[in-house]
């Protein structure tokens, strides 16, 4: 297959470059010439350094650790594909962070993840694309279109290959259940639910299953993977009730603090992820199995680019 | 208690005259007068019939069935409250319609709940009081500050004085867990879910109880109940399951097309629900219990009226 | 004549159906699919059929009764053709409804008509097309560009066509004189007015005929009949002054409350209105000629999809 | 009378500062001191020399003649309010220039009285005072609110005075006859209309009077008297057709071109116009009577300032 | 050369005709047809007079005196454009006058600069193009994309090929020194400044040179002459340092007044300017020279439309 | 002194903790009671621990390094305060960091300065307090106003009660000469300027000294000092000259890299800076002497919530 997208460049800022050097190569174009400088103290300097006027901009960056230093680069670089004048800017998100931080938990919280939102409006962004949201509702938090693809195809795919037997999906949270459902219905497989009691303590006494798991197979999935900590008390008490093997699957590997060693040390036989967030060289273990996201994103922004419609990728 | 709300007035539109009136009698304040004129071609005309120059407004309407009428005299009635220079325009909002449409299922889909916030702010709102919304991702969708209340200790209390045993409470789809789990703690009940399959037809065969609930007596919780299908079908599934007792709760009394019928026919023992929504006296069975939220909005009213948290009203 | 309109697509809601199709057929274009779905809530959900990515887009839609319907209708389809990435939404409002709320009559009135002009700009629309205004000056409530096109040469050249002799054209309200002018001027014939003293009752006492009209043949004219009040209070009087034979004509028919029987009984000779506002059977009387601004909108849809002045088409 | 309007300062620019000086003396204030400074290269420098800081301002300035010397002031010192933290900024506008660009005549023409509206919404400006704007529609131009003063009793009450017999109301054009109809109704008199049947060249040939005028006095009203080109043709038309005398009378004097030496020459007993205008000595000529608009702004800003109803003074 | 700007339509107001016709001339297009008429009471109306429906539009002219009318004409030209639907909207300002209200110097100032940059963009311009701002920070006033040239390579190339001997150019102003150093570098040569102590009177008391002047050619370069007073006063104080022979260039010829009186008087053999503002012929002396600025624009404005960069002629 | 700044509350973020103190202190207030917890992914999340309803709010932020992280934690608890209804939300930010990126260098280069204060305006900033700007020009960035408070005073102050003999002030840049002049002015002494020839390499070889320094004590003023190149490269250069002793005076302490050990090293005998930037222990060396911004900015927070004029505080 060969894509054209003729009058369009896609760029790459520092969370990333290895994807989105890859979405380029898929679609068969150049990367965009641009750099950002650090000084030393700290401030960055973007400079783009071939001309873009009226060009259509796909600017690849995710809001990974570090969040607070991606979000600025990507908001400068917006800031200047604007005032050199592109036609679009085409913001790539593959992980959109801060998304928990979603609504006020008190009365006197932020909403971050719509403050984002409306910063990327305020720089000049033209369209987001992104993946697999921590709420569907994140869509609208934005006034500029936004095209959600979801990465469930490819995490249900690598487990269908695999022809386990016995699966049982399992939400690991209160919160996950829409998106279990979706990955069992691919499968064809019955789901299972963690239900915990309160969200303090990380101990096994305030979870419990609800479902048949004895004897399974069990596939975790939820969109993120951060400390790891509810994925060991999932286990844990998966294990307890009589699970026979442990696989998870999420679409954005944060693994943040311990979380690699915590997999490493735990009963999971295989964890899943993509790499929406850059899976740096030492969180590379045995136990991980990485898929890449690129062939979803290249195909999402040649139909773009060519005005065709997304619509399957989004399911 | 007394409250004292000086230079604040407190105006209805046509969705929920009584629950204003309520508001008006426990905050101690006479209803602001306003006439909404319907001409025999279908458009409405507004007048404030005193002056509000630098009051602080209170608006209470819901986006209730007829929803597009009442969103249109709510916006038409925030238009007149900014050109007669009102201090604020505070709008009280306790059922917020087209909540469910809070993202894009396909490629081509509007975001109506998002659509909605920004009609207001539009027309000049200053800030949102609103209870139970169907997702608390809707905060989001405004850049005025939002207050949501919860109506579930309205409902907890009214359970745990029945002093009922062997409880279950039961989510009946993949999203309500969230809301369950709020209820099973303040009633320290172990909850249930029901599994949908499918989404399309209303069949029990797309449909699974995960969770212990045969001998219990269940609670359903919901946000909403709409045409009470979904509740049916839960039901139905309950009892086949060996269910005793059947008790069912929700903020939002939509009840649309054959709703109360059903439930008039149906298993359940009870349904309660609030009056954001103003039920109307054909909808007033035996079966259905109407619990007034009134004295909450009252409470959050007088407390934001004179700069106190609300922060215990909104879990 | 072929139209070549390449690049566009125009929908329909369900103001106009048969009027948005005609267009269609004179574009030599399918219609573009979408559905309004209902549900028994009376909320409702638009869908786009096919996709419209870099399109422009002509949504037709008149704000008639119900308007509040159409106008959350309006505003939902154009967040959809938001969302899903149309190059242009161009808003052909054939009547454009609460157009005489375009002032302040007290000091605590909304100005609905700048309120709907800033809804639609914040729901996304790219530019206005609309016919025969109540008051030219409602093009500055907009920031995008409003084409306004004239329908008395529609109505003009029908009246040629029948060679009257001895008309006069009457204006029948002292707001609608510039419209009757512009009718006189085009027949070639003098004008008379109804000046109104008051406005609160309708009574033949409160107005007086100011110009010629005995043994005449009278033309009334204006933008709109609603109930057909002030037309039987003019038609009441001008038989009073001797007037011979009376015809009247409206851009827009919205026939409000008791307008067709009213118009039956009286003695007007022919009502002459166009399709801005469908008009239903059940009001399609003998008396009432209806004439099609179809054309009229399929030609300026074509020069401004190619870049031609539609100057002519505005006088 | 006493006012009391604590924490307000009025300034003034240079279109009017002696009506500015007189609504500060009715309203027991002191000017604000500010300066406005032209270079020789005709930019100008505005400074406020008194803290401003959480005071209500109430700026007086008229669109008048040089109308975009009289703007641009009007804006920067809206601006340096604005940055001086002024807590409202209410734009007192006697007169509203650039008001008959109300709408588009052709496919390419500017709104600018739309236009300026923006400006001043973009400048700072929190509410708009008026006087007999050219048309009502123009308060939908603004977003925020515009208090609408009507300088009809102003000019009735002066007339009703003179307890003149005989009287009939003119309306000099298609487009003033509701101006008309209200002083009428004020002094219970008839009216009449000028027709113009065309616009471009100044001749009697072009209008034609309907109504009874012969042996009557006949007094002109419109909102404004530019050149005094219609007036003129009114005049002459009136004469023709037997009037015995002629009053006129303008809420805004305009007065360009020769407009002073056509009424000195003229037939016109009296010309009756008010100061939002200010008339330059040279055009006090002693058919010209002068009434003050300046009790009218004061009772206005008053009572807003004192958060009490002006709907008494809008009509 | 030849230049391919298709679909781009070059206009102009008052300020700079002969520019405007210049630049069209070279870009080898017709100039758009428009006119700018101005009634008797000084407002102007504005027509476009040929379809530039989604056309590219440059629009030519400087804020130079009189500043405040053609600030009015060029946002009067801009709302023309938007409703006429222009595709883009670039504003060519060569003198982007008021620059130097760019700060607060007191505590309630406006900072005109920024205020008209506002206004631009509310009329809605769609990019800027201008020629050595007082102070490059402006670019940041405009959240557009500000294309700013710069007119130093013009006049020094004009000098070089004067091949002076024993030049120092000399900053005549403690801001100045960057402009001095550009044109320095370019020349090769040293460079001197001016420091002034006092800003009020203009007494050569208050400066004092810093640096080598003596015996030496100094070339004084700053962006803008108006009144010509600061010159004058460097003159002095370099004759007084035993300078041999005085040049001066700037961009900007505002001369405002006694400005050319001075300059023809002064012992200054030469002054160098460019047409940025329309120099009069009263002002054309011997003395003065003129350059065009006409090809860095054309230039500029080929580059734009054809998408290529201008990095070149911005330094 | 006491101040009086009833319902104002002070908050602080990380930047600058001990200053924050020190202003409340000086205010005689409580610090507001917030927490900024940082998650193992590096996600942070700000809660505000008491209420602000209706309060103004003081919030003390430099944007200092990490400058990206400092920016967020203040658009973050801007979104906070705002959402929990703040009446206005004062950002006092005592160093604007990327100060320097204020216009384009090249054609294609964002202005973050102008971004960073977008970003501010769209969270909710209502006002900005800081100190010396980079360019007095980054007022107009903002449309809210700005308060620019000067710290030469303080600075001048110190250097005049050491009654130091033969001093001359020297601007270190071709940028820096007003600056130079204001801080000579005050302690009536000569000036001299650095000539940077070329940028690229930190050689003395292209740099020069203009003015007379030999035999002088010299005090080099800029805003702030980052690396110390420039620093360096003026002291090597005036020492070269004959000055026989260097002071250095900056409000800004940024030292990043390797500045402290050049200072250490270097012949400098004494470098003054304020805390707008927090001196970490490690800096503070005997050579570095501290003066504190905060008595400025309590002064000043105290003249705005009292509404006095602060035009003293800026020069």
């Amino acid at each position: 297959m060969t894509y054209n997208i003729s009058k369009a460049k896609v760029f790459t800022l520092n969370s990333n470059p290895e994807l989105a050097q890859e979405i380029a190569d898929l679609l068969g174009v150049q990367m965009g010439k641009s750099s950002v400088k650090q000084f030393s103290d700290g401030e960055i300097q973007i400079n783009i350094e071939e001309t873009i006027r009226d060009y259509d901009t796909y600017l690849v960056q995710s809001i990974s650790q570090p969040g607070n230093q991606h979000i600025m680069e990507l908001l400068i670089m917006i800031d200047a594909l604007k005032r050199a004048s592109a036609k679009t800017i085409n913001v790539v998100i593959p992980y959109y962070g801060y998304a928990r931080q979603d609504r006020k938990i008190g009365d006197r919280q932020p909403i971050t993840a719509t403050l984002i939102a409306n910063l990327l409006e305020t720089a000049g962004a033209s369209r987001v694309m992104t993946v697999d949201l921590h709420a569907d509702q994140l869509e609208g938090f934005f006034n500029i279109p936004v095209d959600q693809l979801s990465g469930i195809p490819l995490l249900s795919d690598y487990f269908a290959e695999k022809h386990l037997s016995d699966v049982v999906v399992v939400a690991p949270d209160n919160s996950s259940a829409l998106r279990a459902r979706k990955l069992a219905s691919r499968l064809n497989v019955p789901i299972a639910f963690m239900d915990r009691r309160t969200y303090e303590p990380e101990s096994p006494h305030a979870v419990n299953v609800i479902g048949e798991v004895e004897g399974r197979r069990a596939i975790i999935i939820d969109d993120m993977i951060d400390t790891g900590g509810n994925l060991m008390l999932t286990t844990t008490v998966l294990k307890e009730h009589g699970v026979k093997e442990i696989y998870a699957c999420f679409t954005h590997a944060v693994l943040s603090g311990i979380a690699v060693e915590r997999i490493e040390r735990s009963s999971i036989k295989e964890l899943v992820v993509t790499n929406t967030i850059r899976l740096p060289e030492k969180k590379q273990i045995d136990k991980i199995t990485g898929l890449s996201i690129g062939p979803l994103l290249a195909e999402a922004i040649s139909r773009v680019q060519n005005k065709e419609s997304i619509d399957e990728l989004m399911h």
